[in-house]
């Protein structure tokens, strides 16, 4: 083809963040977060940007498939992602870590596929001197809304200086949690995560919640931490209080049991993780809302195939996030803004960190949401000091797997992740 | 937004050209058969092209929503859905000819969004020297397949001179018609037309097509002109002979009823029209094959949702068509290379005609395929002076709306459209 923008080179850089101790259905956040930044070298000189997970496993085939797709027109999405699954070959990635459900070879393909169709894309709008939700139908709205995630959460990492946010490990703790993020960040949607105290607990938490912001809508998402029989019960006693129950319970069956019980909708991100999950969740009617990412459902013309599929079939939509830098709230807020049936405030860890690896100020969150960039591709840019910076850390900390279990057990080694816990 | 490439002006021409007297289950082809050509001018001085229904009805719609949309940006399609959904704020078109099923409200919005939809993509793709195919993900098959579309016909128009294609009306003249089109255009595939005689006969047909071609797949359509009784008998007769029956009965719950009895696929583009009508017949087993049309379906882009639902759904994908010109041939071809599981080679009405709107050689059907044009935009060209003598021809023959069972009322005034007729 005359008019091809080739891929010459696929840099990865693995980085590391400083992440508080945040509670979960399996274990604790490690002191750092690991996350990989992709930048994609074409041959008109253009550089696409674009942010993945960072575990050593995902790093090697990202690495492996970047090599692959040397030559590769930055427009031909299709044939990047051929040519990643052929270069992946039916492998299975092993990294999953227990809050987003079984990884499929498919899904190790289109987390690989996605990282690099997300930077195909940045090259995309800059060679149209376009912002990147223009290649994806254009903005339906100006500003992305997201919503507060709270966590039960201990005051420091063990032997650490206490966190500029507070020990939250009751109703109280995650009230005040609460008024800070929302005034720091005008949030007007909260998440709480739960499956961390028993669930009578967690119900006190959220009743908390909804005295204290009788009118911001609530969801609580346990990570398959109940049975079913727990789970009708919860969400019967919280019936009217959230506007959605995300995985109480695993499994598809489990939660179409749940869904027929309980009056709000179920949201999942861990019994509908891929494409194939689709089908059967539908024919069970167990799950109201999906949860996407683009990080593993394929890339941001993927979660517009997820959104056609959800408005057909009467699904909502909502947007899971794993703890993220600002190259991925960019691609999370330009395709979200492109979703007309992408209804929900978005899932964003953001509050939690503070550092990055973008110029600052390219992105911020005001008002509980995030303007759409409407400069080129996807509007942020790399700060190589900070980089740098991260990297360095991600090289010194010696982590290289996420396990929130393994360092909950290096704490409590009597800890056990099996779930259902309740 | 800076980089906008601004609507400045659609323009409509609605043109006719020769069509020869195919029957169909609800009569038959009309002397000439109508089409729209749409230019949509831009700011940057590109003109965009597209082509679509030609009907008094549609053509006012199309009128209404070009002018609401001047202004918007090429690149900003859900704008131009939604600025066309409340242009039209609920209207139903009344121009079905009793062969693509009813038409909703939504289907109203969605073919007049297309035809303007494709003409935006035209004009994206000159304004990256691209073709459009490289705007939906990249081509996966440099050539796309069509299938042989056979009709039941006389041997003219009434007091007309005789066809280039003589008369069919039983097994004899069908399997002669297929040795023309396919040595003519190398298809291998065949599509008959059915629905126009008792389905004994069209079985007969059906079974000299298989003694005459047997290794090419064929499929039928009698357009729901059988009850569910008729269907389920015929559909067991063709065991093992079709690679799939199209809307033998109307309905989603008459083809689920079929479906239940049949070995082969059954397929449609009368009982699920709209992205509204995929899950009730998901839920009923209805249908195995949905045949797409961006004319209708919403667009190029929509197409490729409802290959994403089919993909998630495990239904088969084709391509419908209606009688068309170089336009359409070219936005077809676009959408299918870029469609990894539309792998059923394509409906087309191309071999009927004997005249175009478009330059000469820019597409041609070899080998039954048609090779993905490489030039930017849809590659096609509009011939001026063709243009000018099929609009002269609209406007000459005084025809402004399809209606083969009022032309065919004409000529037998006893024929009776209402189906299931067998």
């Amino acid at each position: 083809m005359k008019n091809a923008t080739r891929i010459t080179n696929v840099t990865i850089t693995p980085v590391a963040f400083r992440d508080p101790p945040l509670l979960n259905a399996v274990g604790v956040h490690q002191p750092f977060a690991l996350r990989s930044i992709i930048e994609v070298a074409t041959s008109d000189g253009v550089t696409g940007l674009s942010e993945s997970y960072g575990d050593a496993g995902f790093l090697e085939r990202l690495r492996v498939v970047g090599e692959a797709v040397r030559g590769l027109d930055v427009f031909a999405t299709n044939q990047l992602l051929a040519t990643t699954a052929r270069t992946l070959g039916g492998v299975v990635g092993g990294d999953a870590h227990g809050l987003t459900g079984q990884i499929s070879a498919t899904g190790t393909v289109l987390r690989v596929y996605a990282a690099l169709e997300v930077a195909c894309l940045d090259v995309q709008g800059k060679l149209l001197a376009r912002p990147v939700c223009d290649l994806l139908g254009g903005r339906v709205r100006s500003s992305v809304p997201f919503s507060a995630y709270l966590f039960y959460k201990w005051a420091s990492h063990p032997g650490d200086q206490p966190d500029r946010c507070h020990e939250a490990l009751g109703p109280e703790g995650i009230v005040d949690q609460a008024r800070w993020m929302l005034s720091a960040f005008g949030f007007r949607a909260i998440k709480l995560k739960g499956g961390v105290l028993a669930p009578d607990e967690e119900v006190a938490s959220i009743f908390a919640l909804r005295d204290a912001f009788p009118d911001v809508p609530l969801r609580l998402d346990p990570n398959t931490a109940w049975s079913v029989d727990t789970s009708i019960r919860v969400g019967r006693e919280l019936d009217g209080i959230l506007e959605y129950l995300e995985d109480p319970t695993p499994g598809i069956e489990g939660m179409a049991r749940v869904a027929k019980e309980v009056s709000m909708p179920l949201a999942t991100n861990m019994c509908v993780v891929g494409f194939e999950d689709v089908a059967p969740a539908v024919v069970k009617g167990a799950v109201g809302v999906i949860l996407s990412d683009h990080h593993y459902w394929g890339g941001l013309h993927k979660v517009k195939e997820l959104a056609a599929i959800c408005d057909a079939f009467d699904l909502g939509l909502s947007m899971h996030s794993n703890s993220h830098l600002g190259v991925s709230l960019a691609a999370m807020t330009h395709v979200a803004a492109t979703v007309p049936n992408l209804t929900y405030a978005l899932d964003t860890h953001w509050p939690w960190k503070d550092e990055d690896v973008v110029v600052g100020g390219a992105l911020s969150l005001r008002d509980g949401a995030v303007e759409v960039p409407s400069s080129p591709g996807l509007g942020v840019e790399l700060d190589r000091d900070a980089l740098a910076r991260l990297h360095e850390q991600y090289r010194a900390s010696g982590v290289t797997e996420r396990s929130d279990t393994l360092y909950m057990q290096t704490i409590d080694p009597s800890y056990d992740a099996n779930l259902p816990r309740w």
